[in-house]
């Protein structure tokens, strides 16, 4: 009883202000910790697997044209993505929406933008078929890693088959991916209780993006990827991407715009933003999303803001060898890449 | 005096056969060392510079499209080539020739096929501005670098300057490409003296080369580089491409169909063969440089040993990060695919 007036005594005297400030972090972070979690490095269980999920995600030779692999769209020495509004793909083809990255991508509870496949093996199917992807049907495919001795060899050490399939190839490009995460970002290691991580403008940043309700959606490891949300949820959003989202999957017409929320983890590095694409920078993408989401109009200052935060959000990249692949063999199908 | 009888008794007695085996690997070595001398390993004198080179050589922000880099035509993973008859570059333009590979390029005596540039760094200034390959202007490119704060740092470490030039950015590169040489192949350890590297029939497919005249070329460290010959000596050249070779340098009647050797290094990994890309397969390009450059038809078992011994010249394939590229700053030209 004795201490409100005591407070209230130290607050006239302008005490309080400067409680409030040393107290905060402490505040901010502990609301933070319950609803996002830092990224932990990656546990690798099957380095084997991972050594020859790595090789598969850079060989051109799983593409028709010779010359795409996952890392064309997916580059690992940038944010494991393109940088495109929508990627290029076999013969020039632009494809319908803007690559995810693929970096954290094993956090997100399914894959795709409207999650039509439920984890990465699933997903790993798609893109070498796709023939705006890749172009290679998954026989082909097949038939070619089979034709390279290096590879039967690896296949054989680890799946303990002569005979390769699909699955296999599925399962190690997944493997590889599950390591693909981007720990000790800044923004974690405040998290982590390291007060001098991140500036007094990214804290702030931080603060506006809790306050005001980006939490909602964007929480978890990811900052994203754990549920499917409408864009335009308090105005509608002007796209002229054919995509329609999640209805794409479930057919009803309630999930029309409804998308995977995406990682805002490395956002800095995934630029264009949205599924189309069409917000160029962090800036307008943030911008939009008070907006349409929220109802609210930041200010500049505001914006500048909570950009600031988002690019407390890039991690420790994977630094890996670049892969050495097994010399083709004799039978190794030739690409074609006007097929 | 008395050796001769002894040899020849010896001989009679079915000894000297033997004898010429044990002689004889040493008699074609020492031949071949005269003219042909092994890879070695590189020496790098400026590591800073050849870490932002390899960072150039796998950086798609330099092409128009943003996603085609050095290494998508010279890819490093497998043979610095991209395995296709020619090559297809910005918006999936076919290109003129084949592409020839990376790996041991410092040591041809000048470069391209018809030998347009003196040396390495000149080469490089050629496909970031070349419309099909990587479309992008030389200023842009230099833009694109000097508005990405990680690439400003590193220059002005390197050439104490705060403004990129296109000089310093084919200097790095070159002296990347300084590295990508493949040592101790097992024709390079045979020719040092180990016996067993190679098998009886390589060696015979090295003798069959070295005495049909194939060594009159493709001889130096890269069996080849250091000369340009007519394709087509005994017996035209037939070919749809449109390169004349040497002539469109030197603008003589002569000079056609003159091209830079290719080197014979790591030949199994650069299908297909010939500038045009024209042979598939090494029994191809053998079969067809015996007829048309020495008038020699070659018996399959010919062809066989000397592709045998083709197949000793895959060396070790460097070893190397990937890189990891800075990120791009707030106003960083955006690629366009479709310009
Ligand atoms: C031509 C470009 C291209 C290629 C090649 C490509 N991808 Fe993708 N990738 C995309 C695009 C575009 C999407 C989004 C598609 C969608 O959501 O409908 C995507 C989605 C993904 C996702 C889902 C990420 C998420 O958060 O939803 C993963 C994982 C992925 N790709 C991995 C791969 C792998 C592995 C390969 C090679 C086997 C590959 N990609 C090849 C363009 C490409
Ligand atoms: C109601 C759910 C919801 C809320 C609230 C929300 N977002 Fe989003 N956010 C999404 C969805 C869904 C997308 C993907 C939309 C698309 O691509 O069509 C997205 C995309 C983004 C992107 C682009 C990411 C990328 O890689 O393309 C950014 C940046 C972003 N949100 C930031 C914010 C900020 C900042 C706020 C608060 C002002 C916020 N979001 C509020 C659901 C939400
Ligand atoms: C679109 C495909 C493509 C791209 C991209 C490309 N090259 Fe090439 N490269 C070629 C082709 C084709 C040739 C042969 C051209 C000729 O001889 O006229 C060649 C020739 C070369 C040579 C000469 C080798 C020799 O033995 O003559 C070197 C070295 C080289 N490129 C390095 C590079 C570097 C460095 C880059 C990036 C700055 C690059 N290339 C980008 C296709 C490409
Ligand atoms: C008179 C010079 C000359 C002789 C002799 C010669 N070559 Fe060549 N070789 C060349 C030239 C020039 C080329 C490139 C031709 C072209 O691409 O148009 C070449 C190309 C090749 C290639 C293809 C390499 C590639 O990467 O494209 C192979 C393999 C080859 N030679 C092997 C041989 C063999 C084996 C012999 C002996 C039977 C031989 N060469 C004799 C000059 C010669
Ligand atoms: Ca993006
Ligand atoms: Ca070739």
């Amino acid at each position: 009883m004795k201490i409100k007036p005591l407070a209230a005594a130290l607050a006239a005297l302008g005490v309080g202000v400067c409680f409030g400030v040393q107290a905060a972090p402490d505040e901010l972070r502990e609301k933070a910790k319950v609803i996002i979690q830092p990224i932990e490095p990656a546990k690798i269980d099957h380095p084997a697997k991972v050594d020859l999920g790595r090789q598969l995600f850079f060989e051109p030779r799983l593409s028709m044209s010779g010359i795409i692999s996952c890392n064309t769209c997916h580059n690992l020495s940038l944010g494991g993505v393109d940088n495109l509004k929508t990627s290029i793909g076999h013969k020039w083809q632009p494809g319908p929406v803007n690559a995810p990255t693929v970096f954290n991508a094993s956090l997100n509870f399914v894959q795709f933008w409207d999650g039509r496949a439920a984890n990465l093996q699933e997903q790993a199917a798609g893109p070498i078929q796709n023939p705006i992807e890749m172009g290679m049907p998954h026989t082909l495919a097949v038939a070619v890693l089979q034709s390279i001795p290096g590879y039967v060899d690896e296949f054989k050490k680890i799946y303990g088959t002569d005979q390769i399939a699909i699955e296999q190839v599925t399962d190690a490009i997944a493997e590889f991916e599950k390591t693909l995460v981007t720990p000790n970002s800044r923004f974690d290691k405040w998290l982590k209780g390291d007060d001098k991580a991140i500036t007094a403008e990214e804290r702030e940043g931080f603060r506006i993006f809790y306050d005001s309700g980006c939490i909602a959606c964007h929480n978890g490891p990811n900052l994203g990827g754990n549920s499917f949300q409408k864009i335009g949820v308090v105005e509608p959003y002007k796209s002229t991407s054919p995509a329609e989202g999640r209805a794409a999957v479930t057919k009803k017409d309630e999930d029309r715009w409804y998308f995977k929320v995406p990682t805002l983890r490395n956002v800095e590095l995934t630029y264009p933003y949205f599924h189309d694409g069409q917000a160029k920078t962090l800036e307008e993408a943030v911008t939009l999303m008070g907006r349409l989401q929220l109802g609210r109009t930041f200010t500049d200052d505001e914006v500048k803001k909570v950009v600031a935060f988002l690019h407390t959000l890039t991690g420790e990249r994977p630094q890996m060898p670049l892969p050495l692949l097994p010399p083709s063999g004799p039978n190794t199908p030739r690409p074609d890449p006007f097929k």
